[in-house]
């Protein structure tokens, strides 16, 4: 399934026990449909207050017998508002939403201008310093293809691997909007968001573009910038082997499409 | 004052004791920073759950003093981040933001697929039947001008004046969003919301476009269609005699500005 929610209002994707998170809102609905317990497994386990654009979901169920074309339409009236679902299919039992992607996008969203706005307090992070978008991007070249991102990782992984391929990284501005596009094979914990803060820090003039390589050989959290909020990221696609994509621009940031 | 905000947690912008409203969260705020007591004026006083990128908001304090120029800065670090203020200025004290104002524009939200949005929820309208814009645009024709907008009035003025004039009223579709312009001379109670609810019916199959000019003589609300409901409505601009225009477009339909 492919799964747009306000994060707002979640601790983050993951279960937890007595708190509101995405996975338990689609477990219970889905278990009161199928009327059996439901699991589910996430592209991608977002953080407290992070939103999705195109989160993808998978789960197993006995009811093979389930029109599962109408599953959208069902799940929707049973979800809250913060939780839709866009879209399902049937897949391969060996398809995992998690294990079997590819790549993973990540938007994110920054409102720059001096004053802050109310209409986009919760869906992009108000920065009110000036921002040079040629040393935004400057920086963010150093950081396509394959890096050790141990620098810009919150908590490593259980493996220790924190060596990732970014494919793209893009950065584009209009009015006051500024949208950040990353792509890669995966993401370590924080990644985006450390990345983000980081650039920011380079866009505002208080870290030197030149620097970013000297920040990935230190392999040092310390080494890189602050951390981003987690209200301007949304989990906007992931793609699979089999060549499907969940990608949909996030609406606060869909503007700069035509620019 | 040009002034944001996010209109899902308010009753509305007037002053209702024991309630949210804007006009409380605002006059709060500038009777701290005057040491005071300050009362606002608003260009529209928007009704439960409606959103404004372009209110306007006159007052008056004793403290000519004050450094004018820095009240946004002050101003949004007292507010909650649902109203924010972008713009203030000195002006004559005979301006009123309500009785000054030569033109009002609204714009509404509509987010028309079968699925609805989570990221969406809260600032666009939700219809899920598929929408002929030819149609949209058909009956809107019938609306611009001097008209008796009786029929599409909730609650009449108390001097029973209903007569307004549309200036324009023009439809986009960008995608999944639809967005409704308009902008009059004044507008009268849920004016907009029944016009958009009524002319969704005519792009929808359900009403035939050349009916509208029958709903208007009619001169009962019974004849026009359904209120579309609040989270859709945004107060986006202010016109005054002195020329200054507070539009904003609204965050969620940027987009169709380009297109």
């Amino acid at each position: 399934m492919a799964v747009e929610y306000d994060g707002t209002a979640f601790v983050g994707f993951q279960f937890q026990p007595g708190l509101r998170s995405v996975q338990g809102v689609l477990e219970t609905a889905l278990s009161r449909i199928f009327e059996e317990p439901v699991k589910v497994t996430a592209a991608g386990r977002t953080d407290t207050g992070v939103h999705a654009s195109g989160q993808v979901v998978s789960f197993t169920t006995a009811r093979s017998s389930f029109p599962f074309d109408r599953l959208p339409i069902a799940l929707n009236s049973a979800l809250p508002n913060d939780v839709t679902v866009r879209d399902a299919a049937v897949v391969d039992p060996s398809f995992s939403a998690r294990f079997s992607a590819d790549e993973r996008s990540y938007v994110y969203a920054i409102f720059n201008r001096r004053e802050p706005s109310a209409l986009s307090a919760t869906s992009a992070y108000h920065v009110y310093a000036a921002l040079d978008l040629d040393a935004f991007g400057d920086a963010a070249a150093h950081l396509i293809g394959k890096h050790d991102f141990r620098s810009f990782c919150g908590t490593p992984p259980d493996n220790g691997n924190t060596v990732r391929t970014v494919k793209t990284l893009t950065v584009r501005r209009r009015g006051t909007l500024i949208r950040v596009a990353i792509s890669a094979d995966g993401f370590v914990h924080r990644m985006v968001r450390t990345i983000v803060g980081t650039l920011i820090e380079c866009a505002a003039g208080r870290r030197d573009p030149a620097t970013i390589p000297a920040m990935l050989d230190a392999r040092a959290r310390s080494a890189a910038g602050l951390t981003a909020p987690a209200h301007g990221l949304y989990l906007a696609g992931v793609r699979y082997r089999d060549g499907y994509d969940s990608f949909a621009e996030p609406p606060v940031t869909s503007a700069t499409d035509n620019s």
